[in-house]
């Protein structure tokens, strides 16, 4: 990709961009396309000016009042809004629509976006910076529903501040068949929402690691003259959120490392499905994140108490050490008569008798789906504002990358996910006589290869490090005091730094965050890992220890069904590189697939570096190390992955001494094979060849795919134990001699 | 099985026995055969004595002084043990045993136990009230040290017990194959170990569980004049433990719950695998806890001041409504002059010179594996005191049995696992006439069904009680102030929830919990679900909204790949019933295998009750439901699951009228499938019938197992949609006219 002299949304929308996931959607974006359109048709020219004074130019269209209003709000909060009735009428609108919508559908949750109406419009309205026609604008502050079941609270937001992913017609069609108006948030399917919730605790994960990208983006290309990377991450989570554990492991994180930038508001309306959270949730929350480092506040009046909700987010700014808890009490389903403050309001329409008696109640004369002129006027602003920011944001870079030509260079590669031409030839290559070595360690000479090239390379391990072999030698730790540096120390905290990578990959596309545990770990995140995917965030997982081989430690630690449970995954890659050249290759492929996250298993123990190998053969999923025989005919073929292709290797030796012809083929990810053509996985796995045998140290369950109704399948279908690596594959019959014995069977 | 008068350690052993999970260890132990040979060797008959009293007779051999001593620290702690020296000494023992064990071993984790000996030495030694000649004693205290990696230091406690499980050779043997002391705590390997940890934060869990257990059976069984159960939960963990989420999740729980009877010992060593603690782990811990409704306690000096822990746990045994949690500030490696206080001790031998160099400064004179004369004297009076105190605990239930009969034998029936004659009958039956339902609808009335005849059943859901249709109607909350009650509220908090049921299946063999949520969010709480298996605790998931099915909530919260990752975890159930029959077949398969857990996935929506489908179908995990070929040799079988067996027969009906002879089999457990005959298995899918179909709303993987390389399989390998259910079936092609296409095509 050429590279340019600005940024623009263009380009923040095109590199690292190889999608793995289709989206059922016909109306599924084009990103890149809206991206030039908004910059071609809106964006204005406007002057930098210097921070913190009333930077934006007058819009023609503006009433003034809004304008001095809305850039006051932004920046210090101490005016408020001219007329308080109108700021009741946009946020009653938001309720009506979130309403109108659930009844519409006859599904969804509309009791979250009535009760959080005010905090919603204050954010978007009043404090956020963002673009409405440019959702991609580097700059823009972050919002994360991560009680994603209220999504109509967001749409209705994007779709007052002028975004064209939300029209009318997308809250008509709310969670409905191709509509960009799904039953939970999807940044894949709605331009402005910044990443996929709705399982609960994922969102505020999602939002420290936007927030760690911003402190780390921040740290590095700052200057005491300009800050060019400036932005809050806001984020609104419910009881749900607050009492999954994900929730608790990212808000230790977020108090350690001092994200004062990031604040949460905790919609505390004291209802959960099951009913009052009193049945099960009595702890004292606030106590809890004070515990964790936060500064917590407490909206008392979340429903009407405007100014305590604006008060309150001029609070957290001025704490710039600490990240802040606001607690809003509010009442689920606010306005609904018969129906506020139950479990009846969280997830089901209100019926239309109660959604006239909330119509009469709150006195909306209006029909459904009605937005009032004045407010639809106090709205418009936004989107000539919008641009405006992005434009006097625009100017700012081109300074800068005057002044800061390499730190301009390096953050355009992160804001627009070019990768630097040539990053691929720092990856090592190896020969059969380079020294045999654990996976796990060839993994770090990737790492750390990587590092060096790509500028957005940053992560690090639950806790792990020294094990996973992950830490990053050139560079120190990300610390509350050392923001800039890129080994991320995520303590013991599986869940939580899958949801925190996910944040931090979605924040900018030439962010690519690794993360690291034992593979048999994945348990304790699997639900981040899927996220991963669902989201297209490129997240690139270092799985070690990826078998019975790791030993001592037991079944506890020793994976068996993973592989098989990752490669049912839609839109992610299991990868089980085999030594040198597999393991680069794997990273190649991992960086190249930047919307679809890449799992990498790894061995403990020390594998020899094969004859065979190559990282070209790795793009292809599956390929032939070695045969002996000729017209795409061998009597055999045995099929492995990781550390054990080379006891297929040794096995093929051995009958090859006895006159076979032998292929042996490296299946080292079963969704790049599938992906490749007939004609090429013919001539690998010719259909005329039944004698197969696949060895991998896992469940055998998903290998009769490959090896058919007349092959052997070698593998675990039972727990491990805990001896020396060596003697539980012999225990288990892992070897050589069962390939030749199953060889000789068939 | 026979009724017997009074309880016995026997009966505590069987029932319940249908053991799936094989165990690696030519020595493993029969636990049957052990528990009678301990009672009928061992067991002294002893008088029973009112409670709060010095029951314990004096056994001839044991030292008076430390009998007394021994019995007021149980009941006061108000004196000390006669001599701080042997004290000393033993704690000693105990960290020699570890370092020994691990040197030899050249594995494992020393640093825990060298810092954690002094409470071991004290719970075990003074404070805790077990019989190592019956580790099953029902009314025994339990201990789970949540740190796994620290399992010498519960092997070394269980070997000075006298536990027969852990004898010296044993601890040679430490993290060899077949040996009884593996690499991390085994409950199924050796006895004395009360759950599987290794995998941090699920101890915890497990013992909220346990302690949970204890309040609910006391609430339900002890009388004014007789408390019948009556034992503590302690448990140690360490920073690993608490970082993790899932420990806030059950500590969050256990405050809420007042579980007065959890007394956990938080080991603040500052130190993780990572180094200090410091660099990601910064948040006040004790703080949290109070946050969380535990009462709190600091112990300064967890290396020497054995006084300090003695009196925390005074001091936490005297709040009865609130759990404590013990923050004890140790030093990892204790005694080690060069590596204690590092991480390098943490996970690795000391190494011969590093071992050295502790002797001398401990003032170790003794060869590796040696146990003083005096310490082996100190401890040898708990092999008579233990099987004492389940004398006297037997002598009160035989009271207990006289006054209350009724309840006697429910307890009997908890403690012994023994299932009530013809609680099967219990089970609901259906025709096809009976109104269609969702499957979540027809396991309601199972379950309520269920908890009528077994009186250990309890359990709940993860805040979706009302979604997953799991409330028992005739039983109340399990709450602080009514524990006696069935339904338990876990929050939201899947991960912790599965951890606790873990914990209340293993307390005794009758307890029999289910735990509930949606399908897909299994992968919040797989970490859990795999002990579950791998520890043989039959816990039963109710795992409603299985499918593309449920429609509007969309891809986040639609399970895709978790049939498959499920098929392929050793030891666990996976079931997939149709239909009312097949549900109540499934619940019948869930209570017959108590050491192997059951998941079953439930449909959201509305299913027909199926001709020909059965309980009896179910159990043998595929069966036929309807054919009209004969000789076993139909044109065509179509394989099905759950919701989509519908689509199967109607496709079937069609391609009939056609004339084609077609067969369908539901496969409703692959794992119970597998374990058929071969005569069985052919006579269900010859292996002359190449033509074959599956269907099923998840992923193809796994599937050409049954369908081989001509036949077709139906199914999802993309993420959902949000849409009503029945469009995205449509849309996705899960059919009967995909089937009927499909079945052309062959």
């Amino acid at each position: 990709m050429a590279a340019s002299s600005s940024v623009t949304a263009a380009q923040a929308l095109v590199g690292r961009a190889i999608s793995g996931h289709s989206s059922p959607s016909p109306s599924h974006p084009d990103r890149l396309a809206f991206g030039i359109s908004s910059i071609a048709g809106n964006a204005l020219k406007s002057p930098a000016a210097p921070r913190l004074q009333n930077r934006r130019p007058q819009a023609a269209s503006r009433p003034r009042r809004y304008a001095v209003t809305r850039a006051a709000a932004v920046e210090t909060l101490e005016e408020k809004p001219a007329t308080e009735a109108l700021v009741e009428k946009s946020i009653n609108t938001i309720r009506f629509l979130a309403i109108d919508a659930v009844e519409k559908a006859n599904s969804g949750h509309p009791g979250l976006p009535m009760g959080c109406a005010p905090m919603g419009h204050i954010l978007y309205d009043e404090v956020m910076r963002y673009n409405p026609k440019n959702p991609f604008w580097f700059n823009r502050d972050r919002f994360v529903l991560s009680a994603g079941h209220g999504c109509m609270l967001q749409y209705a937001l994007l779709h007052l501040a002028g975004y064209d992913s939300v029209k009318m017609e997308d809250l008509k069609a709310f969670r409905q068949w191709g509509s960009k108006t799904p039953g939970h948030p999807e940044n894949f399917e709605t331009l402005g929402i910044e990443v996929t919730t709705g399982p609960l605790g994922q969102g505020v994960g999602n939002a420290v690691g936007l927030a760690l990208a911003e402190k780390h983006l921040a740290a590095r290309f700052n200057k005491p003259d300009m800050e060019i990377v400036d932005h809050y991450t806001y984020c609104i989570l419910g009881d749900g959120c607050q009492m999954e554990g994900i929730s608790n492991e990212v808000c230790s994180l977020a108090g350690h490392w001092g994200l004062g930038k990031l604040i949460a508001f905790y919609d505390d309306n004291h209802i959960s499905i099951d009913g009052d959270t009193e049945i099960a949730f009595t702890e004292d929350v606030n106590a809890r994140f004070e515990a964790l480092g936060w500064h917590t506040i407490w909206v008392k009046n979340g429903n009407t108490g405007y100014d305590e909700i604006r008060a309150a987010i001029k609070e957290a700014k001025a704490v710039k050490d600490k990240p802040t808890l606001i607690k809003v009490t509010t009442t689920i389903g606010y306005g609904s008569p018969n129906k506020a403050s139950t479990y009846s309001v969280h997830g089901s329409a209100l019926g239309a008798k109660e959604v006239e008696a909330t119509r009469q109640n709150l006195g909306w004369p209006y029909e459904p789906f009605f937005v009032p002129e004045d407010v639809k006027s106090h709205w418009s602003r936004h989107v000539l504002e919008g641009p405006a920011l992005e434009a006097e944001w625009n100017a700012k870079f081109a300074q800068y990358e005057k002044k800061y030509k390499e730190d301009a260079a390096e953050l355009k590669q992160i804001i627009t996910g070019e990768l630097p031409a040539g990053w691929e030839k720092a990856l090592p290559t190896y020969t059969p006589e380079s020294p045999a070595d654990a996976t796990r360690n060839l993994s770090q000479q990737c790492l750390n290869a990587l590092a060096k090239v790509l500028p957005g390379f940053l992560g690090g391990s639950a806790d792990l490090a020294s094990s996973n072999m992950t830490l990053l030698k050139m560079f120190g730790d990300f610390q509350k005091d050392t923001p800039e540096e890129r080994n991320v120390r995520f303590g013991v905290r599986e869940h939580g730094m899958g949801a925190i990578s996910n944040g931090i990959a979605l924040h900018s596309p030439g962010l690519i965050p690794y993360c690291a545990t034992f593979f048999v770990f994945t348990d304790y995140m699997r639900a981040a890992i899927r996220i991963s995917a669902l989201s297209e965030a490129g997240v690139i997982y270092v799985m070690t220890h990826d078998s019975i081989g790791l030993g001592e430690d037991g079944p506890t630690h020793q994976p068996i069904e993973h592989l098989i449970s990752f490669r049912a995954m839609p839109n992610i890659l299991m990868l089980r590189p085999a030594d040198g050249n597999e393991t680069a290759g794997a990273y190649k492929v991992a960086i190249l697939n930047s919307k679809r996250p890449s799992i990498l298993a790894l061995s403990r123990q020390k594998l020899p570096q094969l004859a065979g190998t190559s990282a070209e053969g790795v793009a292809k999923g599956g390929y032939i190390i070695s045969d002996n025989s000729s017209g795409n005919k061998p009597d055999l073929i045995i099929m492995s992955t990781g550390s054990e292709l080379e006891i297929a290797a040794k096995a093929a030796d051995e009958l090859r001494k006895e006159g076979k012809a032998v292929r042996v083929v490296s299946l080292v990810s079963w969704e790049l094979f599938d992906e490749q053509s007939d004609e090429y996985k013919e001539s690998i796995l010719p259909a005329s060849v039944t004698a197969r045998i696949s060895i991998e140290a896992g469940a055998t369950l998903g290998w009769e795919k490959f090896v058919g109704p007349y092959g052997r399948s070698i593998g675990i279908d039972r727990f491990g134990a805990s001896a020396p690596g060596g003697r539980i594959y012999k225990e288990f019959g892992i070897t050589a001699e069962k390939v030749i014995e199953a060889a000789k069977s068939l």
